[in-house]
């Protein structure tokens, strides 16, 4: 079901400083800072040769990454996002393995326009599991 | 300086029922467990299009992630892995961007036969970077 890995969310207390580090220190290609007022979040993307690496810090009130940043001051990964080919075909064969799905079970359009789901950690290891239909 | 995200590691509480989530439920290839007695780790990878998941439990004494296993009962991710063409470069380069090198700073062979190093996760956002030189 799950095919490439689409991206590794790391929230950073920084965005400015992780950028700096990604770009300057570890020489990578990184993005511009990119807000998504919808999702919360800013983000800078860091594009590996075969997947991405996000850097995401919290944009506005009630962001989703508010708790963690504060859980984790110093920053951290956050989730991986996995690609499908089907996310409704996907939710449907994963709820009936008895994984639970975030919120209310319906695809949202995740940044980068395309539906997601995300899947509850303490079902797969500790580890907070993006879906996106690619 | 780096290349490809080679993998990301995973520790988790129970490895068959972790090889079990990534095979059953979520689809994906993943290989039977392999221990790596000089590392202290047995471990299972999954194998994506473009890179690779590593679950990773302990093994014997004194495992390098058996305290992290204690401070997360349910897993969860532990480091990153980008590669690098030359390690003994990207250290030098590292070290004078003042970046911290865990252990004697000099590479060692990593669980897959090539030379690696752990960069401190305070000085990367929170986050454990292995490199590996490919």
């Amino acid at each position: 079901m799950i095919g490439r890995l689409n991206h590794v969310a790391i929230v950073v207390p920084d965005l400015e400083e992780g950028a700096r580090v990604y770009r300057s220190t570890l020489g990578a290609k990184v993005s511009e800072a990119v807000d998504l007022p919808d999702h919360g979040v800013t983000t800078v993307f860091v594009e590996l040769p075969n997947t991405k690496i996000e850097l995401l810090h919290p944009h506005g009130e009630g962001s989703p990454i508010a708790k963690f940043l504060e859980s984790n001051p110093s920053g951290g990964m956050h989730h991986v996002c996995y690609e499908v080919d089907d996310i409704i075909a996907a939710r449907d064969k994963l709820e009936s393995d008895g994984m639970r799905v975030l919120g209310d079970g319906e695809p949202k359009i995740g940044a980068h326009g395309k539906p997601v789901l995300f899947l509850h950690p303490k079902d797969f290891m500790g580890t907070l599991v993006e879906l996106e239909q690619v």
